[in-house]
């Protein structure tokens, strides 16, 4: 409900210094990501993200904003008036704020789904086509569903909330990640050594810092519910991160950094959709929840489904955000956000964002599989053996990321 | 007097940016520690803080706030009246501020206050001991002191002045830090040797640019004074850079990039507690006095009384913070905070700050002292031989930091 | 046009929460840097930026602004009436905004103009000849040039417009550094060989976030245009990269990572003086000449005339900011930022521009030449051919950037 509560209140300048902190969240994925990554890899790993950011800005402009949120078409998708912000002068309104400042904001949201999704596919995908990928997913998967949810799609017109992306970014980028990752296939080396946990430790820091913009963000109409959303999102990702160590102290003997990073992430994500629609409560139960969730989809079901999906996006950002997005139908008080969930009496709210969920779930998949086929079968998903073998950085770019 | 000062003024929203700026002091101490830690203990050393992070943001929700800033009973602590937030609505006022922005903003104090304490420990203490020691250590020497202060407890009553925390955040983590230290022992190998002073770099960074949040935001009534304590801070921290250097060079003959963060960190500590009721003047001499008492704290008295502090937690905050609190009672001008001090007349309020640094130095210091020494005797404070001189990441989490 | 901006509407809190955003910049400098330089130069590559910062913290409290911004004297300086801003009120305004809050916002432009200058002459230049560069050259070159175009001197009077820096940040750093880089002389060993390519994704990571502070800060006065300066520059941020990666394809066969951020970071450099007075048509041109232009100053250019100016300061911010700066003269729109430029027939603006540009290039070249003339003649300006050999680190400071 992005949109909506931007819509009251004279928010333009808190919007702008929010977009200023979470930007800082694409350093985080690139760091997150990098450090998780073979040496061999790691200036691909994060040069996957850098490209994907700049042409998911591009295209935002160009004409990414004006599909979204356009005047709607029957509920699919927006009306390209203005495209290349043609004909928005500085003054222009979306609702209450200037639609310059929404344009932006919005604009981080597209750059940053399309950025997760790299982890599921770092260390074996073409640089050429991961370039194609991007800028034919943001079009036709990413763009239709953020219309969706929050651009007066159908999503939106039967009653979903989704307070700061738990469907358009979270569960989007984990299933497209999912469906990316089966069609370029298995690496030959599955395990996950990280060659620098102090990255991903960075990258957490960032994408903790971050996920506040968003999820803070997001509450631009009320002093007390941005700060609430802000609250239940840190005390969310405090209780995953323990949850997740318990879990991995009982299983494997021995608490993990990359495992309380995990389950802070996991948390974060669940968190998403809820932030300002839940109270206290209902986030540590979202937050405990996300890690046995998402530590159960890394551990047990990938390994028995056999997808390779490196970076578990997933597994984090799939499974949490379902959890998430379903969750905050069960937990939401009206007290909050305006809106009671199935714990509180309304059974409706619980099974729209099951709809919402299946319907994302669904189409994300559906065509990112088709998206990425044609590429596949055109150019080719997969580098070369010998590439994968030696290491993206040298045979790609040339470069090496350490001479220590 | 934060609350004093947030109360005056529609102030929420900045707050709400500030508060999101100054969570990057998490990862500032997570990547200065990181970095001064021996290789073969980075991982566990920044371990310790995102787990005290995590600890005190639950406890802090569950019953810390409450215990700080409930009703004050007889000066000594407050009345618990809304454990988990209960009851506490999203429009509720502290003073003119929503309830939720205040709990929010104060929280990250208290988990920064947490994690510093750490620095005096790393490479040697239990893990399980670290999470004991931090959930007790914040509710029975954090919550207090901080009701004291800045909650309607006694010193405040008395009329303490404390920006940013001097007391609350710089001594009581200082002295904590001192007492755990003692008990915990030294190392076997008390060399410091960063691993990494490009970490160190970054995390002092992240430390300059969130101490900005936490001066900078605790002006929050008046535009002037907001600016004031952020150029004073920075113009202290530059100052203390530059002095520390000065000292190196002439003690040691060679300027050092650890010697010139310690300045500016010392300096930073010193005009925390001064930083809205000192003119630039004051913040200068501030900042002079700060580098060279941590310098002789560090270099001198450490090795004589023969503790292992080991990344000089006391040295520098416990140090610097006793100057600063009291410094903050010479040089405080009516003209910038509505208080004066000594150098123009007021001897009283210096009696004042005396009287404060002397109550939380006794107090920080045998509470955490008690804590420490019944977590020793219950489950131990210190890993074995083996486990210090192999390394903690490879004992206690099976995790190695880099693999280059 | 900063201070003319500035001073339209209560924006001083937006301004303060800026000046905690952009001053990530200054680790955007250090890592940038810190990742180009050789390992054995590491740290005192970032030091170089720590004391520049520093030491303009302190000059421009205790005389830099009142040169630059106080009354006018003949077009050509400021009138130092308030030496260590003495007689100056948390409540004294500067237009509308508190005169605090300004001097704040304007130290964090000189802190990092001059920061920018190291990168010219790392890996040789002697630490105390630095220190002593620095603060002269903030004092005879910075602060003048600052005067002329943003503090009421000869070039705002004939009507010159600059966003966030394109002459007072971008030009002068540029040419300041070709100058110091020439009386340094080349290295030894001239070879680009970036130890840790990951510490300068990181370092541009932050210096993108913190020009959105910068160029989005500057626009103060209308909520719209704050955000259009923001997606402006955001945009051409994005273009940059992706047209230096084109070129860099077509010329060596492979896109590079470092090529990618140097594109990001000519794109911004351009976009600086003009991202309040373009539209994003004008933003794209001209983030696409800025990789043309910087491409062909570092790889062409650069070995054609055989200075050694080691992370291409002049090829990237002295390039781009003429091509900026004149750009802005071009294609400024009314209907943005009250100003049109050549293409909308406006011709005498391009003169200005022109006259701005040449004025800025010639006086910072040629000023700092003689300064760095005069500290070669005195102290000496190079270490000696050992310690560049060996590297810095160990000989000036004692100190070594990994225990890996």
């Amino acid at each position: 409900m992005v949109t909506d509560v931007l819509n009251s209140g004279d928010t333009s300048w808190v919007l702008i210094s929010t977009i200023m902190v979470l930007l800082m969240s694409i350093p985080g994925i690139i760091f997150f990501y990098g450090g998780l990554a073979k040496k061999k890899n790691v200036l691909n790993t994060m040069f996957l993200t850098l490209i994907a950011f700049s042409i998911v800005s591009i295209i935002w402009i160009v004409y990414g904003y004006q599909f979204a949120f356009g005047p709607d078409i029957n509920g699919l998708i927006g009306s390209p008036l203005n495209i290349l912000l043609n004909g928005i002068g500085i003054d222009d309104l979306h609702g209450t704020i200037p639609t310059i400042v929404f344009i932006a904001f919005q604009l981080t949201f597209a750059g940053i789904t399309a950025s997760l999704v790299s982890g599921a596919v770092v260390g074996r995908i073409k640089f050429s086509a991961w370039i194609i990928f991007i800028s034919l997913w943001v079009t036709v998967v990413y763009v239709p569903i953020t219309h969706w949810v929050w651009g007066g799609g159908w999503l939106q017109q039967i009653g979903v909330i989704d307070f700061a992306g738990g469907t358009v970014v979270e569960i989007c980028s984990g299933l497209s990640a999912l469906a990316v990752a089966i069609l370029v296939g298995k690496r030959r080396d599955q395990t996950l050594l990280p060659h620098n946990l102090g990255y991903s430790v960075l990258g957490a820091g960032f994408l903790w810092f971050g996920w506040m913009g968003f999820n803070g963000g997001s509450a631009l109409a009320a002093n007390g519910l941005a700060a609430m959303a802000l609250l239940t999102s840190n005390t969310a990702a405090a209780v995953g991160l323990i949850t997740w160590m318990i879990i991995d102290t009982i299983h494997e003997g021995k608490p993990t950094v990359l495992g309380a990073l995990s389950g802070a992430v996991s948390a974060l994500v669940a968190i998403t959709p809820a932030a300002g629609f839940v109270d206290i409560g209902g986030g540590i139960v979202i937050g405990i929840g996300a890690s046995i969730f998402s530590y159960y989809a890394v551990t047990i079901l990938k390994p028995k489904l056999g997808y390779d999906d490196s970076f578990d996006v997933f597994g984090m950002h799939g499974v949490s955000g379902i959890w998430g997005t379903i969750a905050t139908g069960i937990f939401a008080v009206a007290a909050i956000g305006g809106v009671d969930g199935f714990l509180h009496g309304n059974f409706s709210q619980l099974a729209v964002q099951v709809i919402a969920t299946i319907a994302t779930i669904i189409y994300a998949f559906t065509v990112t599989f088709i998206v990425a086929k044609v590429i596949d079968l055109v150019v080719g998903l997969r580098v070369k053996e010998s590439v994968e073998v030696e290491g993206l950085d040298t045979h790609v770019h040339e470069e090496t990321g350490y001479r220590l």
